[in-house]
């Protein structure tokens, strides 16, 4: 029987990635949680290059970066698809994930600081938030009516970002602003291949608060 | 017949990824040079959320991203695979080509400039062809004996770097700094899928020694 052990993080919508994809497909795994301040052994050991989580261990063979382990996993296991079949498609998802990780996930947790960093961080998250909404325009999902690759990588924006938001107390998503977004981001967290999976909101609230807080105290005592 | 049309820049890895692979498909295109000081129409309207190329425009549909491009080239046209067969083999070779992008691009071009700014980003250089050097021990390509997709994403450290070294006078690899990199990148330079598709270095050499003597100078006036 194929092992499949993943290293992650309850917090992270990264290590949620590659759950989510495991769950769709119907894989059973072995869940280990890191603590970052004391990495395992076995997480510098699969991840020497990073020593990031998330890491997919599957028959002893490591696998690190959460989207390159959904196109892994798609590719391996049986079960409903994660890509979508056609070319173009799975192009297009390609590139949503890519601007996700790379224009949106930098300046998410913009929220958790504060001063001229939350500032300047916030701006961005607006400007990435239109980009998203512009694009998201009468869709229900990124690529057609199916969830998938790009929604996956969404996570952090279709749920995280919200509790980040009440967490921090500054609110930029509202439908008035961000109506295309707002309307997938219910489909989101309403479809099936989501809501049984996602985290206890009242959990990461209090962990993400924590966090806020903790930057809030920083800041305060900081030279000015 | 398919059509096929590339917008890329003569002197950008990026561009040359995306002819590359189409090369070694044995894929017919028209390349379309772009003036970045006064970008075509079409280049706006096939990839208005970076604006940048590459961009392939495949029977009138535009798809961007270098390495995204290079996924669905892969899996649409016939021809030798750019990317492994086996899943696993494939996550490596992503994951590489992601580690090229994500942490090599943005510091490879530190030679460009001057002052502090070229000091840190030298630093950096260095330490990510530690990394590299010490991944393609005893290896031929990125993935076993195969030029690929890792191999592909690699082109601006196997012919830009050294171009960029010649321009600014900055020497960082040698074979005893880094014996696997440069064994690596003798084998690359003379492959089949390379050799043949190289822009010439001599044109390279001019045009980044034009601009790292510009840099220069605007660093040479800038107030202390």
């Amino acid at each position: 029987m194929a092992e499949v052990k993943l290293l992650g993080l309850w917090y992270s919508p990264f290590s949620h990635r590659v759950e989510w994809a495991l769950k769709i497909k119907g894989v059973e795994y072995e869940f280990i949680e890191e603590d970052l301040q004391n990495k395992s052994p076995l997480l510098l050991q699969s991840n020497p290059v990073h020593q990031k989580i998330p890491v997919l261990i599957h028959n002893g063979k490591p696998i690190a970066e959460s989207m390159v382990i959904l196109e892994y996993i798609d590719e391996t296991f049986k079960g409903p698809s994660i890509l979508p079949k056609d070319p173009y498609d799975r192009a297009i998802a390609r590139f949503w994930a890519k601007f996700l990780d790379d224009k949106v996930a930098a300046v998410v947790n913009t929220f958790l600081r504060r001063g001229e960093e939350q500032e300047k961080g916030k701006e961005e998250v607006y400007e990435m938030l239109k980009v998203l909404d512009n694009e998201l325009k009468d869709k229900k999902f990124f690529v057609g009516d199916e969830f998938g690759f790009a929604d996956i990588a969404a996570n952090f924006v279709a749920f995280w970002l919200g509790v980040f938001e009440e967490a921090s107390g500054v609110v930029l998503v509202t439908s008035e602003k961000f109506p295309n977004f707002s309307k997938w981001r219910d489909e989101y967290i309403n479809c099936s291949q989501v809501k049984d999976s996602l985290p206890l909101r009242y959990k990461l609230l209090a962990f993400f608060r924590a966090r806020s807080q903790a930057a809030a105290a920083a800041s305060a005592s900081a030279p000015k």
